[in-house]
């Protein structure tokens, strides 16, 4: 063997994963006393030394973890990032933050970094990360979790919110409430989450007798472009659904501009719960989404990874999101 | 000596800092060359031996600094975090976040954290931390800043900003515009943050002849609270300035529900310039605080202690709020 001896070529002797040569060298109490023995064997016998960061191996399990993230400064990764600290807290082990400022590079630096520490794994909520260098970072023996992203089950664990029940469940509420005609505010289609809470009100839409939908799409999911998008509108819908609360807030108050009341003439439903949902001239009902649990249980599922190596099994945990009704889109008896 | 040597006992015998015997022996090129040799010299006759994290010591200089703050979805901490985490990165440096959750024990577990991982040093948010903690952080060779909290300068740097200039700021806009008889509702006084932008409305308001000004506190800063302050008031004031935006969400809501025009009858301006000024009904006058800059600089100030231990001095730095003008108190010429 040229060169020096890396823990793959320990792996590739011993026929086990990199993890499984980590867990063996590292937290041998946690691998089965056979093969921690045997691969400890192996180790030394290719006169194995471990490299960088990995010297805490020799003096301690390693006890960081870390999280990727585009903008701590957006809430919604703000609460994914106080369940993952939560639950990072909860099993003893520090939180590196690593907050991309939504720069691809950055978040390619990070990567490194995790790499070159030997972080005991990352929950990532990937902002350009290739499918490439994520498996780049698995094969070195780093268990990463995503979130907000879906991944075949077999290169990982997930962790997301169900957007397409969200899209249902806010329309629903609007059918509920007797409207027919629905329009959609939405963002751009690419984006997943768009794509997904529009199949959801569809699916919705067509469980529906006499209920029909339509879509705008708009460039930006503000205030502005959501009121752009009713202030001209020459035939008015029942109920409008816009796929998060700053478009909605920008609905109700073109709305009200034209003298149109809501919820009277028109309901309103958004979609986030965030702050301005409460602050909007006619308070929002909008569907929450569980972002702390996203963060939790993807910390959860990382350490399960780390600390239980050979009998852990990949999980895509999908959340459902849960409806807040305020005034915009009240409770209303179903009409038989 | 009995027992184990510390690393207090290599200070004391060379009559230096902790901070600087741990960076004679882990970052020597950063400390004077002669100072570096006999601070080595004094630990290897002492026999010293780093212990646990210090184990980092031996194979490169620690990597990682730490951000101690209440609630990472409060979007003022979040802003911190995010200027930490830039600076951070921009000196390759790793950030390990550690959100108390508003818990004062989860605060002190994460101290001791610090001073078991030995932490190059952190950037700290206190919630509840009391002198003496901190106090013994630094006794331990982990610098501190302090953010948001005034500390004397002799005892550490801090970085914050100026409420007093804010509240001024603030005031002077609205008696610029004409107003004479100026309400300020108020959070709870014995808030720093309350309590100076209180004092720098009075200061605006003792400079302009003619201009008197009354305060409402109220229990929470919220919508509600701001509406419940002048949604009965007898008298009304020319112009509101309240000290969140949350409040002056409330009191443009609750004036428009009363038929008075904002900013035509009464102008309003809040403070904080968060997400919901722009969505308020009335788009909001308001003071933006350079939040992110206070975790840049914290990390900064952090960072020179860290790597220049001999030729460091404290730092009290306090950064000026902006104003930012929109339709709820718009710029109007000066009445000379």
């Amino acid at each position: 063997m040229a060169g020096r001896v890396r823990i793959q070529d320990v792996a590739a002797a011993a026929g086990v994963s990199v993890a499984t040569v980590s867990n063996a060298l590292n937290r041998p109490e946690r691998v089965n006393a056979g093969t921690a023995a045997r691969i400890q064997r192996i180790a030394r016998e290719l006169d194995y030394v471990p490299h960088h960061g990995a010297v805490d191996l020799r003096h301690g399990r390693r006890s960081a973890i870390a999280l990727v993230i585009p903008d701590v400064t957006n809430s919604f990764y703000a609460r994914i990032t106080r369940g993952a600290a939560d639950a990072a807290y909860g099993h003893g082990f520090s939180l590196v933050l690593c907050d991309s400022n939504d720069d691809a590079e950055r978040e390619r630096d990070f990567f490194t970094m995790l790499a070159d520490q030997r972080a005991a794994g990352a929950v990532v909520v990937p902002r350009g990360a290739d499918r490439q260098r994520l498996d780049g970072l698995r094969r070195r023996g780093i268990p990463l979790v995503l979130t907000d992203r879906a991944v075949p089950v077999q290169e990982g664990c997930s962790v997301a919110v169900d957007d397409v029940a969200g899209g249902r469940l806010a329309v629903e509420h609007l059918l509920a409430g007797g409207a027919r005609r629905i329009l959609v505010v939405n963002g751009d289609r690419a984006i997943r989450q768009c794509a997904d809470r529009w199949q959801g009100a569809r699916q919705a839409v067509r469980e529906h007798r006499g209920a029909a939908v339509r879509q705008v799409s708009v460039p930006q999911m503000d205030v502005a472009c959501g009121a752009a998008a009713v202030r001209e509108l020459a035939e008015l819908p029942d109920a409008v659904f816009c796929t998060n609360d700053f478009l909605a807030v920008g609905v109700v108050q073109a709305l009200l501009a034209r003298g149109v009341r809501v919820p009277g003439d028109i309901t309103v439903a958004g979609f986030g719960d965030l702050d301005v949902a409460t602050v909007s001239a006619v308070p929002l009902t909008t569907v929450r989404q569980p972002v702390e649990e996203l963060g939790r249980a993807g910390v959860g599922l990382l350490l399960d990874e780390v600390e239980a190596v050979d009998d852990h099994t990949h999980e895509a945990r999908q959340f459902p999101p849960r409806l807040v009704v305020r005034e915009s889109a009240p409770r209303q008896e179903v009409l038989v």
